[in-house]
Formats: structure tokens, C-alpha cells, sequence
């Protein structure tokens, strides 16, 4: 178990009023122990005390020893709450991790496990500031992130399919060592790019003077980078170029703001500013960022109603976009690290316009 | 909405005693809707009430038309719980599905939405006994899986590794046109199989006299296949024999009993009987078989401590095994589908000892 990280979280749920918390989303526990719990239907529990050693309440067929935790076994004839319940101080309320399913919590209510139960966010608050080892990986997930946008260009083909270039993705991420992706890669080759999340198709083939869209990502030692860049394949016209320009200017500008004190909510609105006064306000329909981590979606967002304050260590999409249906689109993502002083950006792949001379 | 679907949940909920009951899970509301719905961290709620059309509760992001539904739409700065509060009849005991994240359930207490919380497992009920379109799908999803196998074993060449044995699985799958495999396939060339859940590496190779597993599945239309089958690379040994053969005849005893009203406990124990008669009881460590559909492992098992009873249309996996460790594995896994009158088997790929000449 990594202790730091346990000693963080204590912290988090004193500050929240809580001295004892069931963790049990296997992210959340792969923070604490660097190990994957896949228990598929059965319950998994660790039950923290500000007071106590760990608590980790598992089914007899996934064996575990860590120096730093009790554990407690059930096989499949028992029932994980009734192993959990004689550790749970009744009298006091019960913290919930907030993927904990609902099966077994209302077990533990029916047993009246404690005074009150409280959906608990200490770990995810925890996980919002990565410790070194954290930033390494994702420096690390991100360089190669890099390695493989440039691959990806050159497998760019004309009359070959989004699909087609999506499995190239997949074998150009194995070449550089990542067998997992963050998310299936989105490959756009037209005004399909106006759809965010656009699944790749059979029947979008590029052609000359197409923009191309990558928004992807790999796993690089169980951490995630995400990037999104947008290619030319002819000379780019004097709209296409404005709005490109535009989500630029978004982008660079909103990174340049970051810096430990600052409100995530004004960065989205630098961003967002930008693209409003350009008159394109409308088509910039989703939030600035998120958090990312183990989770390619850690819990927390750059949005104009997010509450959090950037500190050392925090790691972030800035991800801003123009989406004009049946017209363009264009998002310009890279993640950021809040640094002592200010900003690092873990992508250094560069944003300048490139159109590419296909064949 | 497949209204006979939705009225089966109702039955099963009247039974239960509950008239109204929230569904999330994705599987359970593609199982109702034939859609998939994938909506991240935000919530998600159908709201079945035996007295009023369903009301689905959903983030504006994801909109959706539905004859048979009320949508009730809900955006990233409102609250999921709050919208969905009006809809619940509050002096009546409400039912959730057994995956609701917590975070809602707690915020739904909070709210004191309903006087009394109950797990309520009535979609998962109704999913044990599939329709006829559950049926076609998944005969046709086993019949292409017998065909991947077939493949699979011509693939076979000394020298390769598990890994790359587990990589032509994918390719051969995505020849017969499935993308999407059931689970990670598994592949075991050695003793390696004494494990049920190997995860196939880089460094067992396939030597002349190994036997090897394949436990593998494909998803067909968007239901699951799954079988094992063991092949030998030599003229296995009196020992080999012995145990394949009995894993074998466990497997075809118990299928040969199933039938309608019969107890799938009762199931379990012939196969168990006839490995434990044998002396190798303590190396069956598993249950003999799960439900299966739209997931690998949908609810339900077939085991000692099982109490379900055989109807026509449920389908499960019969896979007894035998795994010594550091010495043999063996597994024979079919699905099956209980019939009007007894039992269809929907793996037809045999089961005989087959000796393999490889290169």
C-alpha cells in the first residue's frame, strides 16, 4: 500500500467529517495498492479508519497479502456485508466511495452498519494532485502519445477509410509498446469531426482537401494521455483557417493563465471567451477539461462550474472546440500539469497548421 | 421497448411485492431498449412503475426517443436524484438494480424519495429465460464461435507463444466478422491451464506433446458465445486420457440430465460426482457453469448452491474442469439451452481426443 497516499486521504476525510470510508472502485483501489482487483460480480471492500489498520474484505478466490492491511476473507457461500459489519463503528456515519453498488450498500443499511451513510469523495479528491511517481508516468504516457500522433500521420492515406485509419491506430500504439488505450481512438476525416465522440465508419473516405481529426490515447503503465490534433490535406481555406486559428488561440491562451492559485473555472472562461467574441460561442458545447490519471476521466473538470483551484501536480485536459454541423469541427487538446511556478505541457506535439501531401 | 420484456419485469416485480423500481445498469437497459447506453459518471434511472408508462431520467447530452417512455432530461448543472424525486411514490418501498453508483442511491436516502430501499433483482430474473430473438442471436453467436475454433486449432504452430496464439485468436474472430470478444480469450499450451484464468504470456511456448486450451468467446449481434475446447499436440498419455475423458464424461452426464424442472444444483452435482468418485473432487474448484446473454456472465449460476430451477429458454455454460497444479488443466465448456422438452446443445464442435500433427 502506498502510505503517502493513505495518509492524504485520511486528511481529506477529516477535513469532511468522516473518521471511517468503504473504498471500492478498483481505480480507486489501484491507487492505494498499484494492484488490479477484478472481482467482476462479487463484493470488494476496504474499509479505512481514521483509528485503525485498513480493513480489506475480499472473496476467498482472489488471495492477497499487503504488511499494511487486515485482511478478511468470505467465499462464496457467506455474505461480503455480514464479514464487513463487525468492523464498522455503528454508532458513526459511514463514508461510501461513489461506485460502492447498490446492492451491498442497502445490505449494510439493512444492518443498520451506521448512524447515517455519506457518499465519501476523499479518494478522488486525493487523486485530483499526482505525486511524483504519478508525474512521471504521465510525462512518460504523454511523450509516447506524441511519438504516435506523428505515426499516425504519415499512415494517413487518401481513399482509405476512418476505420481503416482507427485499426492503423491500434497497430501504431502496439509498435510503441502500449497494448491499452485511454479510449477507442476517434479518427474524423470530415464535418464528422463535428461530433465529438464520432465513431470511426466504413464509408468516410478521405480525399484530397479533407481536415483530419485525431482525438486519442494510450495506457502507458496504467496511465492514461489523451490528445487531439487536426491535419490539412490541401491548403486550408480562409474559414477553415480562422476557425482553426481560433480554437488555437483557445487553446495556448487558456494554458498560459494556468498556474497554482487560479480558479479552473476562469481558465475555461479565457478559453471560452476567446471563441465567444469570435462569435462562435454556440459551437463550443462541452466543458474545457477534465482530469486525468489512472481514469482517462479521473473525477473533476475545467468547466465554468467547476470549484477547484489549481495546485502542484494537478493534470488536465485543456481540450477547446468548434463544432458546426454538416460544416467543421475542430478541438485542439493537450494535458497540462500544474507546475510550482505555472504550467507544464505534457504533450510537445507541435500546433502550428500542417498540410500533408498525400497520395 | 420490447414490451414483452417489460412486462415480464413487471410480473416479477409484483411477485416481489414492489410496484416501482429503477433500473440502470447499461446491460439491463439494453435489454429493454436495444440500445446501448453509455453515459460515463452521469446517472442514468428508468423508473418502472407498475402503474404509469416508465419514465427514463437522463443527461441532455444523450437524447433519445422512445414511443413507450417518458423522458424527463436533466443537464450537467441540475442534479440527477433531484429531477428524478417527483416521479417516486414516496410512502411506497422503492427498488434499485444492483449496480445504481451510490452517489445517487445516497443522495435518493437524502431525499427520503421512498419509505423503504430494496435490491430488486426482476430484470435479472427476467433475463434468465430468454425470447426467441435472445434465442436465434445466441445460437447463431455459439455456431460462429464453433467455426473460430476450428480455426483457432489450424493455427496451432510449434514454437509460437501463448500471446501470439491469444493476437491470431482476434484476427480469426475478426475474419468471421466479430469485432467484440466475450472476455480476454485464453490460451494455455502447458500446465499453464491448471490455472482457470490464465492470462496467456510471452514465454510459454507451444512444444511438441503439450496440450493446449482454448476458452474463448465472441460477441454475435451483441450477444455472447463461450466454450473450451483441449487439443493435443501428441498421443496423450494413460494419464491425459484419463482425466480428459472424465472431464468429458462430467460434461456430457450433466447435460444429458437437463431438462425442465430440474434443479441446477442437482445439475451441478452429477457432474461433481462423477470427478469426485474419480478422486480429483478437491481439483474442481468451480462452479460447473453461468448464465450468459447479453453479458459473459449474466446473473445466475449453475452450483451446489444454486436455486434455480430449469426452464425452457434459460441458456448457461456446463464446464467441469480439473486443474493440478504444475501438472495438467483440463476444461470442456459448452453452452446449452434448456428446451420444451429437454436440453440443445449449442456448441457442436466436438468434443473427441484430437491429435494434432503440427509443424
Amino acid at each position: 500500500m502506498f502510505l503517502n497516499r493513505l495518509e492524504n486521504v485520511y486528511k481529506i476525510m477529516e477535513q469532511e467529517g468522516l473518521s471511517q470510508t468503504i473504498v471500492s472502485d478498483k481505480n480507486a483501489l489501484f491507487y492505494l495498492y498499484g494492484k488490479w482487483f477484478n472481482v467482476g460480480e462479487r463484493m470488494i471492500a476496504l474499509l479505512l479508519r481514521i483509528d485503525e489498520t485498513p480493513i480489506l474484505v475480499l472473496n476467498d478466490l482472489f488471495s492477497f497479502e499487503d504488511k499494511d492491511t487486515k485482511i478478511v476473507y468470505f467465499n462464496d457461500k457467506e455474505s461480503g456485508p455480514d464479514k464487513l459489519l463487525p468492523y464498522i463503528i455503528h454508532h458513526k456515519a459511514l463514508g461510501i466511495d461513489k461506485f460502492f453498488p447498490s446492492r451491498f450498500l442497502i445490505s449494510l443499511m439493512n444492518l443498520h452498519a451506521a448512524s447515517a451513510f455519506k457518499t465519501c469523495m476523499a479518494i478522488d479528491y486525493a487523486r485530483f494532485v499526482k505525486d511524483m511517481d504519478e508525474q512521471k508516468l504521465m510525462i512518460e504516457s504523454s511523450h509516447i502519445n506524441d511519438l504516435c500522433m506523428e505515426d499516425f500521420k504519415c499512415a494517413l492515406r487518401i481513399g482509405m477509410s476512418e476505420k481503416e485509419m482507427q485499426e492503423e491506430c491500434y497497430k501504431i500504439y502496439k509498435k510503441h509498446g502500449i497494448d491499452r488505450v485511454s479510449f477507442t481512438p476517434i479518427v474524423a476525416f470530415k464535418a464528422t469531426a463535428a461530433d465529438p465522440h464520432h465513431e470511426p465508419d466504413d464509408k468516410t473516405i478521405l480525399e484530397a482537401g479533407d481536415m483530419v481529426l485525431f482525438d486519442v490515447g494510450g495506457v502507458y503503465k496504467d496511465y492514461c494521455s489523451d490528445m487531439t490534433r487536426v491535419f490539412f490535406t490541401a491548403e486550408p481555406t480562409a474559414f477553415q483557417r480562422e476557425i482553426y486559428n481560433l480554437v488555437r488561440r483557445a487553446n495556448e491562451e487558456a494554458i498560459k493563465h494556468i498556474k497554482p492559485g487560479v480558479a479552473l473555472k476562469d481558465i475555461d472562461k479565457i478559453a471560452r471567451d476567446i471563441i465567444d467574441s469570435a462569435g462562435y460561442g454556440e459551437y463550443f458545447n462541452h466543458r474545457l477539461g477534465h482530469f486525468i490519471g489512472i481514469e482517462d476521466h479521473d473525477f473533476g473538470d475545467v468547466s465554468l462550474s467547476s470549484d477547484i483551484i489549481a495546485k502542484p501536480g494537478m493534470i488536465f485536459s485543456i481540450e477547446p472546440g468548434i463544432y458546426i454541423k454538416d460544416k467543421i469541427g475542430v478541438r485542439i487538446e493537450d494535458l497540462v500539469m500544474v507546475t510550482k511556478t505555472g504550467v507544464k505541457v505534457l504533450n510537445e506535439y507541435p500546433k502550428d497548421i500542417q498540410v500533408l501531401d498525400l497520395k
